[in-house]
């Protein structure tokens, strides 16, 4: 099994994707969003690359039946239900609904990566069950970070390292890491103590910081707080 | 002073570079060879894209004074005097000579970049002098790294991690890191006992040993073995 990891969000062809198990990492926040949503008992959600597309998207269902989230630098966006934050999708905000999201980066990386054999919604919140999903299916697999505005993310990376930590401590198979691989796991290994320290010493966490989120830094560092693994399929995610 | 470090070899706009000392890296071996050259005599280095810009450059100057180098999947260029193994760079070879140069990643690299305010030739072979330069220049830094045919490489981001250690370790100034300069740190410490044990993890690393240039790989770790900080200008490496 050869494990590659994408450090930057960088389109990449179906040539690379249509025999590969993808997994999107977007820590800080859009798939810790995402799988704290689905974990309280969202339907469905449909990431959508701008806010006009997620009006666009609502219109096609009964009102009661989806809720808008998503953030623009950082911020909900106006006359959106909920924004980026994982604390606010709890309960009766989300159970049984369809959550249309639009995000700066995460969001869109799942379009970039959608030829992939399967792609795999990846988090520190549901890490074990991703990497026990992807041991599972014995494919290649390439780890896909979102990146902070097309720069390389550092709570991206952790993650990306954490997942291959995970996946080659179950043995028994023969795995090959690339230089990037590599270098991601031995990042991991460095925060593996503190998580979330890492989270503080980046730019997007630093940001996030500056802009009242800090709270989501350890929100977003739970690991194992699910054993989910979302499926992003036909430009929907679900449980399958 | 902020440090960044661009860990995919992809084009960059003439904005980010203006303003900035630029310093490429190309370990295994593009800029190990260069500096070697350097530090043997050599008087400029003219670095092509192509071997036919290599033989159409050299029609330009008399015959004895120039040399023709570069690999193409790691091996010497027909026709061609020398390799791209430093080792061969040694004395008469090219003392006072031109050294006309073509190597799959490390050459282009420089062409990539050339709108940069200094543009300086980084190896382990002369990276105190390097941070050194930096340190004086006092202008905004972008590491470079030349990759392996477009993938991230290992050995090359060791160094420059390596390069940031240098320029930071000289304090009395406040230095910003990116998460990307940041996380080529914490490769560096990883390795810094032992330099050459990144390459041999390292796909080029290990593929130039399948070919047959394993002592290459020593060779290109040798650290500080020269002060030369060569400059590439208007299309030509020199020490200025």
């Amino acid at each position: 099994m050869n494990i590659h990891i994408q450090l930057l969000p960088f389109p990449i062809g179906p040539e690379l994707l249509f025999d590969r198990v993808v997994v999107v990492i977007d820590i800080l926040r859009a798939t810790s969003v995402m799988v704290q949503a689905m974990s309280q008992g969202a339907r469905e959600i449909i990431p959508v690359k701008t806010v006009e597309e997620a009006f666009q998207t609502a219109k096609r269902f009964p009102p009661d039946t989806t809720v808008l989230g998503g953030e623009r630098e950082s911020r909900k966006i106006e006359g959106f239900d909920l924004g980026n934050s994982p604390r606010e999708y709890q309960g009766e905000k989300v159970r049984g609904k369809r959550l249309i999201l639009t995000t700066t980066n995460g969001t869109k990386a799942f379009h970039a990566v959608s030829s992939g054999k399967k792609v795999l919604v990846g988090s520190f919140l549901n890490i074990a069950a991703v990497a026990g999903r992807c041991f599972e299916l014995n494919q290649d697999v390439l780890i896909y970070l979102s990146g902070d505005q097309g720069d390389f993310s550092l709570e991206d990376t952790v993650c990306g390292g954490m997942l291959i930590d995970r996946i080659i401590r179950k043995g028994g198979k023969s795995f090959t890491l690339t230089d990037a691989s590599r270098s991601a796991h031995i990042l991991f290994q460095k925060f593996e103590a503190n998580i979330v320290e890492s989270f503080y010493l980046s730019q997007h966490g630093r940001s996030l910081v500056d802009r009242g989120f800090e709270e989501d830094l350890p929100y977003c560092a739970r690991v194992d707080m699910t054993n989910l693994v979302p499926v992003f399929k036909n430009g929907v995610i679900r449980s399958y």
